[in-house]
C-alpha cells in the first residue's frame, strides 16, 4: 500500500544527511496521503544506508501501526498532530541540523533579514515556548506536536513552512516530503546567516515589510513569477 | 548564435554549486558580447544538475528574449542595467554566498583588512543604502541595478569587482563569465576572514593605503609582477 | 590474542578521522577485555591510513606490553586509570576534536542545554581543573586520569561518558569501543551547538531538569523506548 | 637537477589545496638545499592542478633562475631572506590559510592555549609589526622576510615554526617542505581553536608553563617519548 509515497518519505529520509541536516539517526520525515489520513514515517533509531521503501511505517490517524516491520520513528505523535491541525501540508521533516538547533536552544525565533529568507518564509520563523512540566512528563511528542500549533495560532503554516521547538530542534513542513527536506536546508542556511547578521550587527532589524512581500510573492501565490512556470 | 559564450556561461553557472556559493537554484551567471550588446543568461529557477549551453537564454538590451526557450533569470533587469553603466565588463554573477549575505543582510560594507582583499578588490567592497518602498515596489530588478549603479558613483567598478545588495545578497563582475566566478569565490572568503577579524578585533581599521596599493598593483595594471605574464 | 577486540578498536580508531575528529594522528582509541583485564590500544603516533589490526598493542593493567610490535599510544596510562576507576566502561577514545578542545582550552564545562546533548549525555559534561605542577612534571599521563576521577566524584560516568581535560582536549568512553566513538561524535556535536548558543543568548540556562530527564530516559534504562529494541 | 628536491616541493606544494589551506593560487612552498644553498619553489601563479615536479624553478641565494621555465613565485625573496636567517629549516610554506590570516588581520599573536598547540609551537605565535610605508614601497618581499626576521629576535624559529604578517598572512616553516606544510595544517587548526577560545572566554590566558613544557618536549628533543623513534 502507498507504494509511491513510501518511497517519496524513504527519498525525503536519505535526503537528510546527503544534505548534512542528519547526524547518526537524529532526523526523520514522514508523508500523508489525505485521501485515506495515512501517515507513512520512518522507523525509530534504524540507519540511514540501510533503509529502504519497504522499511517505511504506515500509521493511522491515531498512530497505530498498519503496516511495517518496524515501530515508527519516536516522534510518529508529533508528526499526527501537526498533520491533524495543518491541512495543508503533506510532508514533515524533524532534524537536529545545528545551525537552526543552536536558535532553537537558545530560545529565540529567527526574524527575516534578507531576500532569503523571504523567498521561502513569510515572515520570523517563530521558536516556541518552554514546554511545561506536566507536558514533558505526559504524553511529550503529542504535545510537542500541540506546542507548536499553539505558537502558530495567528501565523499560516503554509507560508512559514517551520518552527524551533524551545531547547529541542526544528520541525519543517511543505507539500510534500521533498518539499519539506527543501525548506529544512533553506531554515538551516537562513539560521546560519542570521547567526553572523547578528554577530555583525547585534541591533539587526527584521527586513522592510515591503522587500519581504516582494520576494515572498514573487515565488508564491498568483502573481508568481520565478522560475518556469506560467502564472 | 553566440555558442562560445553560451558555453561560458553555462561554465561559470556550474561552477558556483562547485565552488560552494550557491544552494539549490540560488544564483546566476551572465556574459554579454559587447559586439552586439546581447547577453547570455541562466534560465530561471532551472536545477543546475540538468543545465546545458543550449538552455541558456539570450536576451537584447531591453530584456526581450532573442534565442531560448526557457525564460530568463528573474534578475536579468539587474544584469542589464549593470552591463550598461560598467562597459569595461563582461561577465556578472549572482549568488546568496552565506559569508557575503551576511555582510549584506547587516548592512555593513567590507572593508579591506589584508592583502587577500588587496589582491582583488582595491578598496572596500561597499554596500547599498536600503532600496525605497516605491523602488521595491516598481521594477524591482531594474531598481536594484540602478541602486548598486548609485553606489558606485565615485568609484571603479573595474578595481572593485562587486557589490553587497542591502539585506539581500553579492553581484560580483569581471571582465569574462569565467572572472566573475573568480571574484565571487575571493568576495566569499574575504566576507569569511573579514567577520572573524572584527571579532577579534572589533575596532580593526582598513589596511594602510600603501599596502593595499602594492598588493593590487602588483596584480593588476602597467607594473604587475605576479603570474606567468609579463609586464 | 583478542583478535576480535583488536578488530574493534582498529575499527574504532579509524572512525575518528572518517567523522572529522582527529588530524593527523591527533586521537586513540582502546577496548579492554574485562575477563582478563587486558587492554588494546592503537600504536603511537602510527599514520592512520596503513594501521592493521596487528598494528594494535596489548598491554595489561599496568601498562606493560603484553603483545605487539609498537611502543603503545603515550596516552595509555589515561586509559588503563579510568578502565580502572569506572568499572562499566569498555572503550575509551581521545582526540582533540576542536569544538570540545575550544571548550577544554576555555575550562568551561558544557551545560545540557537541548534535548541533543539530553539524549546522550545526562547533565553538564565537566572539564577538569588546571592539573598541579607536579602533577604534570611527574607521571603526566597518569595523573591526567586521575584529574579526570576526581572530577568525577559525584557524578555518574556510565552516564555522562566523557570530560574535558583543562587546556587539553576530550576523553570519551563507552560500553565498548564504537560507543566510545558515537559519543565523542555527540560531544562535538553538542560542543559545537553549545558555543552557537551561547553567542546568541550570552545568559543561556541549563535546561529544565524534566527535559533532560525525559529525553535521557527515553533512550536509556529499563522506561527506554527510542529504536527498535523492546522495553 | 635536485630531482628528489623538485619532487619534495611539488608535493607539497600539493598537499596545500588538498588540506584545504589554498585557494586558486594563493599559496606557495618551497625547500632548500643546504650543500648548494639552491632553493626550489613554485612557479607564480599557476594552477595546481596542471603542475609537475618540471615545473618548479631554482633559483640562487639572490633569486636569480638557475633553471626553470617559468617565474618562480613572486614572494621568493621573502623565503630566500628566511632560509639565509634561519639555518635550521629546510622548507618554507606561505599560504592565505582563512583561520590564521584572520589572526593576522586583526594583527594578534596566538597565545598558547592548549596542548594541541604545545606540541608542535614552544610558545606564542608572533605576529609581525605593520610594515613601514618605505619598506612597503621599497623591495616588499624581502621587506617582508626581514619583519619576520625581526619579529624572532630573542625567538628560536626551530621551535616556534610560523609567524603571522600584519595584514597579510602566515609564513611557516620546518626541517623539509613536508614538515613545513604539516606545521601549516596544525597553525590552522590551532589558529581556529584559539579564537573559538577567546569567543568562549574573552580573558582567557596562556596555558601553564609546566603543560606547554611537558607536551612540546615529549614531542621534541633529547627527552621525546611521542611516536615509534626511540629516545
Amino acid at each position: 500500500m502507498l507504494e509511491q509515497l513510501k518511497q517519496e518519505v524513504l527519498e525525503a529520509n536519505l535526503d537528510l544527511p546527503r544534505h548534512g541536516l542528519v547526524t547518526f539517526t537524529w532526523g526523520n520525515a514522514s508523508g500523508i496521503d489525505r485521501e485515506t489520513g495515512l501517515v507513512v514515517i520512518k522507523p525509530s533509531g534504524i540507519d540511514y544506508n540501510a533503509m529502504k521503501a519497504e522499511d517505511m511505517v504506515v500509521v493511522d490517524r491515531k498512530g497505530a501501526v498498519v503496516e511495517g516491520k518496524w515501530k515508527p520513528s519516536s516522534d510518529t505523535a508529533t508528526h499526527l498532530v501537526l498533520y491533524e491541525a495543518f491541512p495543508g501540508i503533506g510532508g514533515i521533516v524533524h532534524t537536529h541540523s545545528p545551525w537552526a538547533t543552536s536558535w532553537a536552544q537558545a530560545g529565540r525565533p529567527i526574524p527575516a533579514l534578507g531576500t532569503t529568507h523571504a523567498d521561502y518564509f513569510y515572515g520570523e520563523i517563530p521558536c516556541t515556548r518552554p514546554m511545561r512540566d506536566a507536558e514533558i512528563a505526559g504524553a511529550y511528542e503529542e504535545e510537542t506536536g500541540r506546542v507548536i500549533v499553539e505558537t502558530f495560532a495567528g501565523r499560516e503554516p503554509d507560508d512559514i513552512p517551520g518552527v524551533l521547538v524551545h531547547a529541542h530542534a526544528p520541525f519543517v513542513w511543505g507539500t510534500a516530503p521533498a518539499t519539506a527536506v527543501h525548506h529544512a536546508v533553506v531554515l538551516e542556511e537562513v539560521a546560519k546567516m542570521a547567526y553572523h547578521t547578528f554577530q555583525l550587527r547585534p541591533e539587526a532589524q527584521p527586513m522592510a515589510a515591503g522587500l519581504l512581500d516582494r520576494h515572498y510573492l514573487r515565488k508564491h501565490g498568483a502573481g508568481a513569477y520565478y522560475g518556469q512556470t506560467a502564472t
